[in-house]
């Protein structure tokens, strides 16, 4: 069964959570008009459904193959990817001034959403050129912008990310890979990078590889790590492509899913490239990148969800067995509650990171652009908090509804060929790269909790009781049971805080021991919060039923399990304290 | 890293949750002596670490392939069969009279965990010979039993169960596979069956298939199928084999995971069958596999998960990533709190699997061979009432100790060759097959806890109970929380109990949809039950340190959501009712 965009939620997430009326105020956004979003959405919808969500198992059963040129794309990607050039796709959110449309950021979630939706494995590629694309707009020089940038966001180059070295994975400070000067402006790049994302392919006649690596003098750690862009074959001063860089591809890892997306082992030999941004600051900049790709990856997460709740529905409606009381013959199984409570589930948990994920991008939005110093400060605060629950939440609950998209599918959905299996597998990855869930629940009780002694989670949990009283200020009892349930998560979420702030300075490696179930508390009750909220605003509008069912739902499943959540976060955490790792001493 | 099997562990569940004393003081195991056990268990090692666990990468890599001459086993398992058929493992737990060993059951449980620890694919091989011997012994005739269950005891053969056809699977009651009499006693067999796991092979010369037809007379539904035998080699009055039978395997699936097991399609042409049982009584026989192969499915999660936790454990003590404070330079990621975290829950929920499910093995000991009566009928309602958590809950925490295994290697774990990748890919079938998770929680809810009023839930939770205050006589604060923690947690449970049996019967849907979080809070409240009772048992004991602490956590990181698990129950239950399918209603 094909992907479609699911254009009604998506158009009420960006009304309802977005607020794309309060970014249009902003006046940052000229060439925006709320009359564009319907054509665009359908215009994306057309690419995903008709042209990238045919292509998906063509994917998942051949894969990119590595030939003696470099990485072949699976078929019909190349011709994929030149007609996503064609619709500017990639300039959406990027400034005019180097050829993009400067349009709102949760507007390119959407459309990135659905091309995530209909075929993960190509909307990796664009994921890393954006990346790229940031890291030169924030820290690239002149020329550098006015070389890379029109090309990158065009589409016509894409852009990859060289982080991780063996050694260097969660902790990249770790790296070896050599810069050294050549005399002339340009260095010397040496060593071997792995999980490079689309790092080669044939789709495009240059690929520009933003690379990690260390100078001669450098400090150790991650202090001492400086951002190269290099790309593969250089620039002339006219703008045609010259020789070719001394890069290459020597590998594609056998992965467990997301098949058509190479991941390359890519060896520089004396790589020519050049600095971006200051000398040792390559981690800021890697953050730069690092920043956008977290939030990227969590959308990821939402649009693989909604991709196996489509084939989960679809299957459910198709799929006849057991019967119900009253009725002669068998049934199709989304009469059984349980696969009701399935679908409910998987249905409500993509929401939610929607909603958590575009909240983010319009976050980052006003943070960049509203007129008043005070409103940019403090969306600011609330994009970095929202970062990790984007990317950490969203991609958690990728693998729930997509192992509950299997589950509903029944012996079909263990056979590796179907859809459901699909999803599943691609899924795996998005809580490993770009920072494991780990590493980002760490950020979350870490840096992003320490921010401003807690204010930035403060301003959330007000936000969440707020809107806890306005529901019950509709006087319907359904909402006013949804603004009890709001209340007490943030309570729950209140005292978790209060947990985390007082150990991690006591006590960090009890605090690092709740981190993780932190985020999951964090996301668990915010999602909740925007999935209340956006009932709340729809609650007299055509989109009011559906977003009642799934606040609801949500608020019954989760929500209410909020205090035994904080409750296992503070007992779980002391019990990993008192074992120490006992088990797994060294004899 | 290869698999050894967690002695210590099983050694401490066999003596303290089986309770193999109380078995041996039945009377009923006259061949049982205390002091095998630990060579039983050594030599099982042997036959899991040397053997089996050295194949199973290879034969996720290389699969079953399906030749000419039918189906080939995957590259060594044929010499490993020879070698487990030689150590006399396939008849531990069987009858004497049969060429059994006579012994208990958790002691056969044991063994299999290595088994199917080391190879899964490999120990679904006999896991479907034991459902074929079970039907056999229950409901065959005496010819039946002579002419197959000593070749199936001693593993000479082995049987397959052939239920499922393309429209009949959760609901077996659909399948229109024929049986017309031959007039000589025996049956034309005639259909398709689909999903036979080890349905065809060539590591032994016969291959005994218990089939699910239908007699052309026979009313519709459940009540008109009927169980028959079917060898692949007819067999001579002397014992020796005649003729090839007119079945044979026609396809294999393409699997996500255990490939090396072949999964079959299967076609009957007037194959020849004879009846097992009554006629139109194949559902009862059907159970009596069913039942047997669920526990050990349940298993499988338990086996699976330990292997991942093993490879974790030894993962996490390899890599080296990150510092912390006051050490210089990199440590292994288990010195992390959030990695301790990660290998406690998949410790602790593996540990609790465990206990579940030799203590229903147990249970089914002493219900068919006490003295009593009344221990009997008790003994078989918890045997009834723990094996859909056996096979519910195992499989379903094998999910996430799994995925936890693939998220602490990282982007390792994604490679499709690491064992944590194979691990991930082989537990996803065990919530699906032998009735997928919904299935067992709708018999826990429905036939398991309309028993007697829930007179078996009832005597669980009094159990739990129990259990408390003899932990809080203990008179240490440890034992003291993880009292209050049982208690609270089976407050819980009691209270869940009176939802489900109130909705149940007054409103079967909410109750349907709220049963796969009953049997979650059930599996979590006994699981943590048999973890502290084990703390308690062991508590002045060599095995007490580490059995305290996966209590301890387990209490902290799962029963403290208990009662937040009984609300979001009953809320979840009544917002799906609320929805009934509104969301996908048809436009």
């Amino acid at each position: 069964m094909p992907y479609t965009a699911p254009v009604s939620q998506i158009t009420h997430t960006l009304a309802r959570i977005a607020r794309l009326d309060e970014l249009a105020a902003t006046g940052a956004f000229p060439n925006f008009d709320a009359e564009l979003v319907a054509p665009i959405l359908e215009e994306a919808n057309k690419l995903a459904r008709d042209v990238l969500a045919p292509l998906n198992p063509l994917g998942h059963k051949t894969g990119a193959k590595l030939a003696d040129t470099g990485v072949i794309a699976a078929p019909g990607l190349k011709d994929a990817y030149r007609q996503f050039i064609a619709g500017g796709w990639m300039g959406l959110a990027f400034p005019e001034a180097w050829g993009g449309q400067g349009l709102p950021k949760p507007l390119a979630l959407a459309v990135f959403e659905m091309i995530h939706g209909a075929n993960m494995a190509f909307g990796l590629c664009p994921l890393l050129s954006f990346g790229a694309i940031e890291a030169i707009l924030a820290h690239g020089t002149d020329e550098q912008k006015r070389i890379y940038l029109p090309k990158l966001i065009s589409g016509e180059w894409t852009g990859a990310m060289n982080l991780t070295e063996p050694q260097a994975g969660s902790d990249v400070g770790a790296l070896i890979t050599k810069a050294a000067p050549n005399g002339d402006g340009s260095y010397a790049i040496s060593g071997q990078k792995i999980y490079i994302t689309w790092g080669d392919h044939d789709m495009t006649d240059n690929i520009i590889q933003l690379v990690l690596a260390r100078l001669p003098d450098a400090p150790p750690g991650s202090t001492g790590i400086s951002l190269f862009v290099a790309p593969k074959f250089f620039v002339k001063p006219d703008g045609s492509l010259g020789e070719r860089n001394s890069f290459r591809c020597i590998g594609l890892e056998h992965k467990m899913g997301i098949h058509a997306s190479p991941t390359c082992v890519m060896e520089y030999t004396n790589a020519k490239g050049w600095l971006v941004g200051e000398e040792n600051k390559g981690l800021a900049a890697m953050f730069t990148m690092m920043n956008s790709a977290r939030l990227n990856v969590g959308l990821e997460g939402v649009a693989v969800g909604e991709a196996a709740l489509q084939a989960g529905v679809a299957y459910a409606k198709d799929r006849r067995q057991g019967s119900v009381p009253g009725e002669k013959g068998s049934v199709p199984i989304i009469r059984h509650p349980d696969v009701q409570r399935m679908l409910l589930t998987m249905a409500a948990n993509v929401q939610a990171a929607r909603a958590i994920c575009y909240a983010c991008g319009a976050a980052a939005d006003i943070a960049e652009h509203h007129q008043d110093e005070a409103t940019r400060k403090a969306a600011k605060a609330r994009e970095d908090l929202l970062t990790p629950l984007a990317k950490g939440w969203s991609t958690d609950r990728a693998i729930d509804v997509t192992n509950l998209g299997v589950q509903i599918h029944g012996g079909m959905g263990f056979m590796g060929e179907t859809a459901a299996a699909q999803y599943y597998l691609d899924a795996r990855i998005t809580p490993i790269y770009e920072g494991t869930n780990g590493i980002q629940a760490i950020d979350l009780a870490g840096r992003k909790l320490s921010m401003d002694g807690g204010g930035a989670m403060r301003a959330m949990i007000a936000e969440v009781h707020d809107s806890a009283r306005e529901l019950a200020g509709v006087n319907e009892p359904g909402f006013l049971h949804l603004s009890q349930s709001l209340d007490q998560a943030a309570d729950a979420l209140e005292s978790a805080t209060a947990y985390m702030l007082a150990e991690m300075s006591a006590n960090r490696d009890k605090g690092l021991a709740a981190a993780t179930t932190y985020l999951r508390l964090a996301g668990d009750v915010v999602g909740g919060h925007f999935l209340a909220r956006s009932a709340y605003e729809a609650r007299d509008a055509a989109d009011s039923a559906a977003a009642f069912t799934l606040a609801s739902y949500f608020a019954g499943d989760t929500l209410a399990r909020a205090q035994g959540t904080a409750r296992a976060l503070s007992e779980g955490a002391e019990a990993v304290f008192a074992a120490a790792g006992s088990l797994w001493a060294d004899d």
